[in-house]
């Protein structure tokens, strides 16, 4: 039987690891909303809106390596912008599919809902398309190669696509074939000549150091990865948004480099080193200690999505995939320097004791276990986690490079949604957490069980440490009840509590430890128990802002 | 004291009737931020997020003509994207007010938190550029010219507008001087032409009936209009997106026309007619009875925004204003057919009954009060309230053309702020809640007293009339317990309820009638409980559509 048109794509992204697909139906999307809902192989996600959606699929693709959002035409694809948007920047292949108005409605220029009312039907693609990666509009004729070609794009750049589904087309037959397009290849020249290089660098070095990036994660290049640091014996520490791309639980790894604002430490072994070996990093605002990290050109080695400098030379080209291979397979063992990794220490405070910082994250830390993974939402409470050595196997989510507040909740669901296996543990600041809540009742919905911390510190506090009054009514929010949420959200026979002292964390955490439901503690503290980086940040303002 | 670029804006805003200011603030737009809450005439309202601040703003400049949005640069602006495109479709003037990172970061292209890690500044304001009316970055040089060029943009189109303020520019003094500017006024000649003209249609019919448009209502010419009305005698009907531009409760008003899906009568009325004059209308596919709308091109007078139709002839810049003025003051008195509106009729239903279509929209009805303001979401509800008779004073909302669900929670809390003298009245669907309930809590924070009706039919109702099989999974949603949702979201002392029969339903009206708090109702009844006109708009999805 021939394919539709969204049953062909749907067959490709299903072959490419998609099984699930976030997003909220609309009228002009049925034909999609239809296909994915007849689809036994693909389940459908709806979530509280589009934005949430968008981060929902943020999170699972972090898993995942890929993932698919659904929305409607005008409202909807504008309302999961931001998300998408937030893709680009975190490099995470989504595969936004809106259903839009028939082009028979289109043609006429029918003043139609969910439309500015001027005929015009091509805007919200043009708005979406500084966004993404590569987009078409998706045709019986054109849907064979264009579904291949999207494909290839999301995959190569890691960056969300755009497909559109005018109403009347999604459900015809498709009239071409194509076959899947192969990744591109490194050229074989420069990729032995940035191995040679390389290699020769760290020969030269007496001390080194990797700083394995974020990008390694997004290409599913951890195991060769590893296989260089186990084979090579070189240390590695890395930055806030590569956090946990390699297990922290492992000799090799040296802590955290956050420029001078945090680990002193770690910071003198990594810039003193004779050779750094970045790979897939970026150099951002929050990810080098607010650009105080002081990386000398000449002793760093960059490896790039697409290329390699070394040593003064840029080598086009060459695939971050190949020359990892090529490192894993020719880099020689040495007795390299290393260190131990710093750690957050032994939790304080006990009994009618406030939950101060140094009672917060260390049991945080403790609180993790094998194999979880940690959803950090931006702000004071993940720049305290960061800098906690997570468990084996644990994995570390946050937006830092994009940084908007509210991804984490969403992101949480789909992160559960992807690894189901897994433990998901999410901590979000109530600021945050109240953009995007509604979103706790998916967890309900689908009978995930996450273990969900609401830090309520009355208000926006990285805010306050940013601004110039940090008591000016824009920092302060709602007061919410937060533990009375998940129930009104649906979520029946959660573990619910809010606690305000080191005793009743200690008793609530013990329970949520072995919890077979959802878990949702309120974690109350002083407006401004800021987290050391927070308050590094707080101190550093000029840095931060070139001002 | 010279004033700083934001304040200079600040004032400019303060003028011409705005007083508060929705939005979520971040770090590059703290100097904004700032001059807001410092300056004691304007309000800073902090939304759960920014697409809610953003519907907000569209409710406040429903009731107050304009209003002003703030949101931080990147992830803040996308988010409100939806909500400033439906303000461009709907016609109202926001003043959306970003900041954004300094010119020496942007000089720099830093890889900062909230971009995309290209070094590319120019992005996000490319993207708002397709659904506001004009926009400009806010310099000490340009600010006091762009400012009124600006403000008359918005007016002169009833469109929103973005400014854009750099950090480092936005507290620098103004260097500059401007007058505000006049609005364009029409061609003397033509609108002499078109007075006459119309006069002369009008004096050659028989029968005679206005549509009055909601663009009436945005041009703040609603006294104008209804001194055309009380002067000539002429009857009126309204389409669904003006409900309520004129008050439901004179004799002139003749009822709602929705080409042929209801109310024949009036269809006959209007249609039959041997002059139909239009004002500001849009004949959009909801607007129009799915285009079953009937109007003869010849006997059809169009009064648009800045020109006039009539005979056959076009008469270009003609400032709607200016012509309704004119026919205010030169129209005759005549004894013009009208007829009598249309009502809900009696309430049926009592006791154990369920609550039906036929118990609960009359009801609805009977319970509105004059002067209210009544929000209705987009979807069965508001189709159904739309055709209830508005008490004197009374005021319909609703986003027709641009229809996006999750507008109507934070629109009530828009307009209940830019009205505090007015009862709000919100009528939501749970779909459609979920999407922005978190704003509840702000009605609470802020000790503003709605009354919240919440049609719980468990899901998308208005989608499973639409879509081919309405038991598939996407119109499900997530089963909350909403009448749980105030008092998490700290609301105190709220009357809530959960009702189910026509004699609960009753029970809480009473209460609600006189209560003193805010008020939240979760009023379930069956699954396909539809209004009429979503039943009529099930049977002609052909016309709907054009398929």
């Amino acid at each position: 039987m021939t394919m539709t048109v969204i049953q062909f794509v749907l067959e490709r992204l299903k072959a490419i690891g998609i099984s699930d697909i976030f997003g909220v139906p609309g009228d002009y999307s049925f034909p999609v909303n239809d296909a994915i809902c007849n689809d036994p192989h693909i389940r459908w996600i709806g979530c509280s809106n589009e934005l949430n959606a968008a981060y929902a699929a943020d999170g699972y693709a972090r898993v995942k390596g890929v993932a698919a959002l659904c929305t409607t035409y005008g409202v909807g694809e504008l309302s999961a912008l931001n998300g998408v948007a937030g893709a680009y920047a975190e490099h995470l292949p989504i595969f936004h599919l809106v259903g839009t108005p028939s082009m028979a409605i289109q043609s006429a220029r029918a003043p139609m809902h969910h439309t500015l009312g001027n005929g015009e039907y091509d805007l919200f693609r043009r708005m979406t398309e500084l966004v993404v990666c590569a987009y078409a509009v998706m045709t019986p004729q054109n849907v064979a190669f264009e579904t291949e070609r999207l494909i290839a794009e999301a995959l190569f750049h890691r960056r969300p696509v755009y497909m559109a589904f005018p109403a009347d087309l999604a459900e015809q037959p498709v009239l071409g074939t194509a076959e899947p397009l192969a990744a591109p290849r490194s050229n074989p020249d420069h990729l032995a000549q940035a191995t040679t290089a390389i290699l020769s660098a760290l020969e030269k070095a007496e001390t080194a150091c990797v700083l394995p990036g974020n990008l390694i994660h997004r290409c599913g290049l951890q195991r060769t990865m590893q296989n260089i640091i186990d084979r090579s014996g070189l240390p590695f520490a890395t930055m806030f948004m590569d956090k946990s791309v390699l297990d922290e639980h492992q000799p090799a790894f040296v802590g955290m480099y956050d420029g001078a604002l945090m680990n002193d430490d770690v910071r003198q072994f990594v810039e003193d080193a004779d050779c750094v070996l970045t790979i897939g990093t970026l150099m951002s605002d929050l990810n080098s200690g607010a650009f105080t990290a002081r990386l000398d050109p000449a002793r760093t080695i960059t490896i790039a999505h697409h290329n390699v400098l070394c040593d003064g030379k840029t080598y086009i080209d060459v695939e971050m995939g190949d020359i990892l291979r090529a490192l894993a397979e020719n880099v020689p063992h040495r007795g390299w320097k290393r260190m131990s990794a710093p750690s957050l220490g032994a939790a304080k405070g006990s009994g009618d004791d406030p939950i101060g910082v140094d009672a917060l994250y260390p049991r945080w830390a403790d609180f993790l276990s094998p194999g979880d993974i940690l959803v950090a939402e931006t702000g004071t409470a993940s720049m305290g986690l960061g800098f906690a050595r997570m468990p084996k196997g644990a994995t570390f989510y946050n937006q830092t490079l994009w940084g908007s507040i509210g991804w984490a909740t969403p992101a949480a669901v789909g992160a559960a949604i992807a690894a189901p296996g897994r433990r998901v543990v999410l901590v979000t600041g109530d600021g945050s957490h109240q953009m995007t809540a509604t979103e706790i009742g998916l967890f309900g919905h689908l009978g995930l069980k996450p273990i969900v911390f609401v830090l309520n510190n009355n208000g926006y506090l990285i805010e306050r440490l940013l601004c110039k009054n940090p008591e000016i009514a824009y920092n302060d929010i709602a007061p919410w009840r937060y533990s009375e949420l998940p129930h009104a959200l649906g979520c029946d026979g959660w573990l619910t509590a809010r606690v305000t002292t080191c005793a009743e964390l200690d008793a609530v955490l013990a329970k949520a430890k072995h919890a077979e439901t959802g878990v949702y503690i309120e974690i109350v503290t002083d407006t401004y128990a800021a987290s050391p980086l927070a308050m590094k940040l707080h101190e550093n303002l000029k840095s931060l802002y070139k001002s």
